[in-house]
């Protein structure tokens, strides 16, 4: 087993869901969804043979994008969605 | 691999959730849905051959329709449902 | 291929989410799911074909009530809920 | 094809998401979840065969469940949790 | 057929989504899960064989898991999240 | 069976869904998520023999990921977002 480094598993990087910006939200939205998946699996050879396959499933992409919708509705409504 | 153009890849294209109308609104949720597949797999010959798998399977396409709605939940609360 | 016409290709027809009744509300919501789906596959014959299968599938069926359910939310929240 | 009755096609019967009590509120829920379905499907001999389906399978038993408490929610916020 | 004692079959036991803890919370999420499975099948021999299917299927109980949140996003929002 | 010890079968460890952090938060959720879990499934060996399964499976990997991300919605609202 070859573990992730530490910083791929601190679950919320940088400690806040507050970002200056929508598109920075956005990459912390997937960036959650992908560390919650690395505290579950923390082997960095199971995950890049996961990736292989999920990478080119049609279905395997669409479930991640909806984690990354999830993620994100609870980034956007911290951030009042970055209306001001 | 023929990777995606830059602009495939914005997360937010214009970088705000807020619209003028409801239908730029959910225009904006199907480009969301689709960038953040192109995060994942940003090989266009990859994604061209899956679309040609999901646009053509119904649970493939009801999953989708899914994630859009719920891309739209985020964009229209920002949006204050364009009630004004 | 036999292109749907540009009505079944409007998002959001009537272009607010705000609607008279819960019943017109519900309406929005299937009729919202159906046209996000056409966005992505507007071929007709594809569709009629799909819908052969999915509208006898079990399990396509309720994946198809539940993204109604999830449109119907926005909805009902954009005209708080009708109570007046 | 032995076509619904149109009391089964009707998206929200009584025409409110208001009930006088939760455990009315979750009633509404169910009826709403399966009364999409009949739109889709309005044929009540497939309806009946699907039946037979999926109420013997956990995993769609689970995705039904899944609808109702996503019709729920938006029901439950219509009454204020029915606190007062 | 084994039909379920009537008291499983009360959508919202209580009759309120209001609970003093948040572990009563999360114990009425479980409940009305399972209760909303039962108005469905409300064959005790057909759930238990049910049982035994998906209580050791990890999609199964993913699955499950997931209605439990969403069942629970709505009582927590019900009691203010417990936070007084 | 193994039965899981009680302390594994707490459905809100800590009795609250508040947390000094928003990292804490996040492994609430993910405790959240696995003790419903538990509470379905108490038997220590059928959950080993499970994750052997899931965790080498992309998509239950998602899935678990996707209710992560519902479980903390809620929590983050509990906690405003941890804005202060």
């Amino acid at each position: 087993m070859t573990r992730l480094p530490d910083s791929e598993l601190v679950l919320i990087p940088g400690g806040t869901l507050i970002t200056a910006t929508a598109e920075e939200g956005r990459e912390l939205a997937i960036t959650m969804a992908r560390h919650s998946i690395h505290k579950i699996q923390p082997d960095a050879e199971v995950l890049a043979a996961d990736r292989h396959v999920y990478a080119t499933n049609p279905d395997s992409l669409i479930a991640t994008s909806q984690v990354i919708a999830l993620e994100f509705q609870t980034i956007a409504a911290a951030n009042n969605y970055w209306r001001d």
